[in-house]
């Protein structure tokens, strides 16, 4: 299991080749792992959040559930991205949404309290965190734009153009809840896709 | 005009406490004001983006114009925030959105090879890009949640709550397109708010 932890600091290694050995190992000693298994809640709306995930292996659905009482996907977040309502490391809000396990995975857990003391003593770790929200922005600004549009042919083709890998590992009824169309929709729409 | 520049300082110092005088002064030297009247374009969807902009003084909308034609309002972004679709400082995207000036506006703009170099050379201001990428992120999210809610009322107050200064400096008509609903609709929630 450990070498979930050593790849995921040479993957922050990667993007802060300033950052050294000693302060890597500063980070990483708050480190903890934690396995899920299908179905699982890493969050559940409301919950205090005790830190920043990242998925190290596995997919995640995060969801909200309206006032009718209706799950709306969000995001889908797998192996390599950060996972979580990203309100602010100073001072983190409760989640606002669900994020639910799809697939057998592996998160690597800092508690805020590690990343507040962290961003104060390794200023070369504050271009990871800021790397790692704008990748989140653009999910959730792509999401936006996604819903502003009001096609979800053209929202099909983008999330299947930037998720490849993901096309094969979500279940027809999370796609639906995602794109906001009915099982009859999905199929009309793939069908279409094909035979172009 | 130089002092929304020294002010604009202030603030990043503030957020920065351990960014030397020497540091700032190199941030400060590739920073450009620039003047925006009501109806102008900071930027169009699909112009290219040349900086971060951070708003001195003014208002703007940003928009999204759908397939339809229709002119969908994201945000309204006044004094102290950041302005821009920020899809990375690396590798910066053309624009999705249209931001449009709404009052009279005095913007700070700084050059994006310019931040890559100080993101390079001053890592403490890392700090302050991923504070104000959270506050972006935070308000996309919003809108995200605001509209997936479909509860145009709740929007309302939540905005009202969220931003109680803007709520005389912003048009009916934008309003109700940020809201997704008719004036009538609008002039409904609004007497409803004011009877409870």
């Amino acid at each position: 299991m450990n070498n979930y932890i050593s790849e995921y600091l040479q993957s922050i290694s990667n993007i802060c080749p300033t950052l050294t050995a000693e302060e890597l190992q500063y980070f990483a000693q708050k480190l903890t792992l934690h396995e899920f298994a299908p179905k699982d809640f890493y969050l559940q709306a409301k919950d205090p959040q005790k830190g920043i995930a990242f998925i190290a292996k596995g997919l995640f659905r995060s969801f909200y559930i309206n006032e009718d009482g209706n799950e709306i996907t969000i995001t889908f977040n797998n192996e390599g991205r950060l996972m979580g309502d990203f309100t602010s490391i100073d001072a983190p809000q409760p989640s606002r949404f669900y994020f639910q396990c799809i697939e057998p995975s592996v998160v690597i857990l800092c508690p805020y309290e590690h990343l507040q003391d962290c961003a104060e003593k390794i200023p070369a770790l504050e271009k990871y965190f800021r790397i790692m929200l704008e990748k989140a922005f653009l999910q959730v600004s792509n999401r936006l734009v996604g819903l502003l549009s009001n096609n979800s042919e053209e929202m099909y083709r983008q999330f299947i153009e930037e998720n490849p890998s993901l096309a094969t590992r979500i279940s027809v009824s999370h796609l639906c809840s995602f794109l906001g169309v009915s099982r009859q929709t999905l199929t009309r729409i793939r069908k279409k896709i094909l035979s172009t």
